[in-house]
């Protein structure tokens, strides 16, 4: 007998082999996807029928920092260097354990909520974030974000701490949570220590996760501290490779697109982010062509400011379009890729699509809404006219986090009280 | 005794002189504001409790084609001319009476369920549409939409068709409807077509909604057919003035921008579909900057796909800011009154701000949600992190559309299935 059958769906699978089928069935058995058809011969003790719902692979994150929703519009609307030196470092300073734990809950329940089954996520304090993901039921790839400046002490002091992070935590809460390195930027990391990171990221047989040319100003403290901008730069030393997952991406070259399909990198494109910093325009369309594997992330609340990869989808649709004045690229199908498919690869996660034999990670939309009335394409309803509050059903791992718009997983009302609590201190202790 | 009071609420005024209250009270008596305050004496048969909800002011949709929403997602991803003349103009020659009034009550029902309260509206079978707002409880700037493509005969039945229109709904639905004169561009409308046009909606004293300078080959069209750009060449005729409601504005030159903003034009910006159909980017930190009255608009859903006025704000806000590479442009605050304060002006109604002696136009959300907590700025959190579906109440003339996430005013259901046999049949025309 199979855990949850879920029938009567219009079923997304993402599987190329498969395609849509109109009217389907998804059998679910200890947390893997057993049949996905038109019908099936199971049976199970959960039935959800998901009659004018989409059942569609849940949306892999692959950039965020969980913790950072304690600052969700905390500033906004400034000049970056103004924005992290005199507002969010100073805040990040003040934030201990329990306020990251608090904020990652919520970044867990936002996520869960706007149909995000699997995130990859670098920043401060992980053992907290990893504990609550272990309690919110959801699949993440973890990095401690390590930076040097340069100095060897604090070099040691960071790969020491990352390495343990990786070591303890991966493969924990039954498998859903994986980890990487997380060296924050070529501009924030020495030479050195990013060979050192590579190094062991190898012997563990780990991923690595990085910040690359987010801004121009990296690009210029590249080129001018060593005659070449990142990609080179990290070519040279043998950075890059299918472990890599590169977040930002902004200012590349023709050439630097094909060094980073060559290496087989994989991307992580920050629309909303890079546009609310006005960090630059990634390109996207670019890097697609050249055969790279770009994947779609929200990055931290505080530069976006929330966790909606339904937005995600739509602004990267829209924002390569008008910037290559082409309406024809990216397109709804191939955007909902980046969002499934590409993500589940750049966590090398065996998710991302409704196919026998993958994690049972799949969300149902709620249909019956006027703003998806009516609907003649699937697809383009998913990126174009949805958002993630259409999400009615969450299930990750073969297990349900929120059925019918009620989380199951978490104490949503605690976890939501305890962050006003939390934000209230928060301010009180930046402005003493 | 009044209808309505709403308390406990975070009461976003938008009004200059008073700010926001924290916990404060709206009181509603026939229709109109009669107290914003932080408490009141008054008594009412209804009370709403607000309770970790924003009120505000409903926002103002300053260029729709509603009738459209039939054709939400019927055709994407292609370029202009071919959605345009293979797809969009093919079927909305199949569309009649019947299929143009459903396509607008799910657009009614959309826009009260995001909250949206008044909104211009441009198109054909415009007494579906005006039937379909009053049936719906809100509030529309409507008008006929006439182009004569430089035929006498066309000119002289569109103009009437447009007049008979404007004269025969102005000020129905107890005052929630008012008309304008609707041509369509500079580019599909003869020059004496536009002036008889304007000359004829002095007479009237109604309104002008017009498209403008939405693509660059009406840019050129111009330039090859009359030496000068759309915006000189409607100065030329005296056309220009605070009556007129110009849509798009995407190709301006700085002299251009200079017209505009004298001549106290209100702009309709479609950020969404301007990205989405490649069409460009909008001088609108321009704009502001110049001192012109900046609304914003959803266009219709066959280029968005949905009517969700937050998703506009927020990527008008992102979209200048990166293509300006300026971080600061486009505040929060100056958003929500593009969405509001400016947009009620355009309409020339007496809404936008929750102020004594203003229409009772007013939206609840609902705070207490994971992608809104924490809330340090709640003008930030309207903008960066809500969408439509965060509205919970509905208010226009005084009268509750939306309760709870309730409609109070149309009976979705069956207005949703009819849309479904309203779609399958359309279809069916057009490929027989």
């Amino acid at each position: 007998m199979a855990d949850i059958i879920i029938k009567n769906a219009y079923v997304l699978t993402m599987d190329p082999d498969k395609g849509d089928i109109e009217s389907g069935v998804v059998v679910i058995e200890d947390g893997i996807i057993t049949e996905v058809g038109s019908s099936t011969e199971s049976t199970a003790e959960k039935i959800i029928d998901a009659r004018e719902g989409v059942v569609m692979p849940g949306l892999v994150n692959t950039h965020c920092h969980a913790g950072m929703t304690l600052f969700r519009g905390y500033a906004d609307d400034m000049p970056l260097k103004e924005w992290l030196e005199d507002h969010i470092w100073p805040a990040e300073a003040q934030a201990g354990d329990e306020d990251i734990y608090g904020g990652t809950l919520v970044a867990c329940l936002e996520m869960i909520r706007s149909g995000t089954t699997a995130f990859a996520d670098m920043y401060i304090h992980m053992d907290m974030v990893a504990q609550a993901v272990e309690e919110s039921g959801m699949r993440a790839a973890l990095s401690y974000g390590m930076l040097d400046f340069g100095d060897t002490e604090k070099a040691d002091a960071e790969l020491k701490k990352g390495t343990e992070f990786v070591r303890e935590w991966n493969g924990k809460a039954d498998g859903r949570i994986t980890t990487m390195y997380g060296p924050h930027a070529p501009n924030t990391c020495s030479r050195d220590f990013l060979i050192r990171v590579k190094e062991q990221a190898v012997r563990d047989n780990a991923g690595i996760h990085i910040h690359v040319l987010e801004t121009e100003a990296e690009l210029d403290h590249m080129k001018e501290n060593f005659g070449m901008c990142s990609i080179h730069f990290l070519k040279d030393i043998d950075f890059w490779g299918p472990d890599v997952l590169a977040a930002h991406c902004v200012w590349l070259s023709d050439g630097d697109i094909r060094i980073l399909a060559e290496h087989k990198v994989n991307i992580s494109h920050n629309v909303i982010s890079n546009m609310k910093l006005a960090s630059g325009i990634a390109p996207v369309a670019k890097l697609l062509s050249a055969g790279a594997n770009v994947t779609l992330g929200t990055d931290g609340c505080a530069s976006n400011n929330n966790l909606d990869m339904f937005e995600e989808m739509k602004t990267a649709a829209l924002l390569q379009k008008v910037s290559t004045m082409d309406p024809t690229v990216l397109p709804a199908s191939q955007v909902l890729e980046m969002a499934t498919v590409n993500g589940a690869k750049a966590l090398s996660i065996n998710s991302g699509m409704l196919k026998e034999g993958y994690n049972a990670d799949i969300i149902i939309v709620d249909m019956k809404q006027p703003h998806l009335s009516p609907a003649y394409d699937i697809a383009s309803h998913m990126v174009y006219a949805a958002n993630g509050k259409d999400v009615k059903t969450t299930i990750v791992n073969g297990k349900i986090l929120m059925e019918d718009h009620e989380i199951t997983c978490l104490d949503e009302q605690s976890i939501l009280e305890r962050m006003k609590r939390i934000s209230k201190n928060l301010v009180s202790r930046i402005n003493s």
